[in-house]
């Protein structure tokens, strides 16, 4: 049997795992992220995380099929390139020869991660089957992965995919792209907690002031107040259901996948955020009269969803 | 040698066109369309208008190697019916089989005709050599059609490529389908029509109006303006260009096209608007300092897009 190594680079992590044929994760491994080390530095780390995860299991390079890898940023798929990676000193890097070269493995992938994960959800995940799927990571920011008949897609030199700087508002708040009104600015979670912040400055008698006091704020708590019956949170989630839901429905016109899959923390929220989604979606599609129906899921996979879609690049 | 008959079917006109190995046209005829008709007339005039074509050319159903038709509206490609025709009675309709036994012909194909226009100047025409483009048609509404890896983009069940109705402004106009601030509100023919009356109210001393008074108000008018030096004419232009240009961003950071082709009346206006919306998209693109240049070129097939890309469906 031969075995795929994946490897998903984040800011905090870097985390490897060995995925057998079945695409099951035998073993993981993980490391922190020194993001501003030397890019040969950083590479020779994750080459390290790569060799060890083997050894440890007994693996030489002519037990691996492949390795892939997925990174947070602009990765030139084709050429093997990080050109730019968020947070972490990769710039314009060609990882690919110095990993084939430092592991003795020919076979090694890289793309950008959130197409990792969007391949493994619709491969192995909640979208499984599906030949047109949209992954949305609802996180620090807004990631999005998308395959089109069964193919990932990545656009010319693999520069696309960028649908959380989607423009759903002209008029809308600054985005870190310096555009106004990316969808990345009202849909991901870093935006939740922002609206959550903005209710509880304009309503002090919100439950979310002291379950914020007591857990902290994070993308949960609007959820916890909600469940307590908090009207404030109750509108905030609405709200923030009719952003998200503008998002669905561009990339619905324009791709109308079978399946939509929500990842990221706040996709736990099946009856709070992922069945209003699907409400939402089926009611406001445009020809719903005469277009097949299109699902709205939470992602399957986890955290294990960027581990095992890299090493289905390396199919 | 073969030939393939491609059709272009409108609400206006249904031309069709013999096309050779090269997808040059060689013959071309065009009957009224009669969109009340029952749906099985339409199909029987559309059969003739083939029919026709042939007979005249001395061509018989030997020398053809297959039909391909274009239509305005929602197609199910793989299942060969057209569910939905704007303005032309043709709902639910399996055209494919109906046109199979009357032509005698078995290879006889259907797509929506913005699918069809990207495909032909993809191929011989504004993008020829292109493996991911994007095609917006501005007229009366905005039509796209994307080709990605060199295959269009159809989604399921035939269903997507409807990047008219991607919503750019939350909070903007409503739309024929219903949702606020789509695309087509703000960049189609119409619209700009829209957007130079609302100017010429507000503007009694802009030449608009003795331009308008003269030639009637069409999409041409804003520009012979501009061309005169009239200052509320370049500012309508101006802010045509950035309401393009958004969706144009939009696009470009899911797809990442090589190209992006602007067809309709408009495209020819090539220094007032093809040249300006190449700026705005150089100067705007998401990670344009990593990213590989996206070229914006005006359609060069012209009237004959919706034939020679009805033909290239049955390739």
């Amino acid at each position: 049997m031969k075995y795929r190594i994946g490897v998903d680079v984040g800011g905090m992590s870097i985390k490897a795992g060995i995925v057998g044929d079945s695409f099951a994760i035998g073993a993981k491994k993980s490391i922190v992220t020194m993001p501003n080390k030397p890019s040969a530095e950083i590479v020779r780390d994750i080459a390290e995380l790569i060799k060890s995860i083997m050894s440890e299991n007994g693996l030489t390079p002519q037990d691996i099929d492949g390795v892939g890898l997925g990174f947070p940023g602009s990765v030139y798929d084709a050429k093997g390139v990080v050109r730019y990676c968020c947070n972490i000193n990769l710039i314009n890097v060609p990882i690919v020869k110095m990993l084939r070269e430092e592991l003795s493995i020919d076979n090694v992938k890289i793309s950008n991660d959130a197409n990792c994960a969007a391949l493994a959800e619709t491969t192995y995940g909640a979208g499984k089957g599906a030949l047109n799927s949209v992954m949305l990571t609802l996180g620090t920011g807004l990631g999005t992965g998308i395959i089109v008949d069964g193919r990932m897609l990545t656009g010319h030199q693999s520069a696309g995919a960028e649908g959380g700087h989607m423009q759903i508002d002209m008029k809308g708040p600054v985005c870190g792209c310096g555009k106004k009104g990316c969808f990345e600015v009202y849909a991901s979670a870093t935006a939740l907690i922002r609206q959550v912040k903005e209710a509880m400055e304009k309503n002090p008698d919100s439950l979310l002031h002291e379950i914020a006091k007591t857990d902290g704020l994070s993308g949960k708590t609007v959820f916890i107040a909600a469940k307590q019956g908090d009207k404030v949170a109750k509108r905030v989630i609405a709200r923030y259901i009719k952003y998200i839901g503008a998002g669905l429905l561009n990339f619905s016109n324009i791709f109308f996948p079978e399946v939509i899959i929500i990842g990221g923390g706040v996709s736990v929220q099946g009856d709070l955020l992922i069945k209003p989604l699907q409400k939402y979606v089926a009611k406001n599609i445009y020809g719903s009269e005469y277009n097949p129906k299109i699902k709205v899921v939470a992602a399957a996979l986890g955290n294990d969803a960027g581990i095992i879609g890299a090493a289905l690049l390396c199919r």
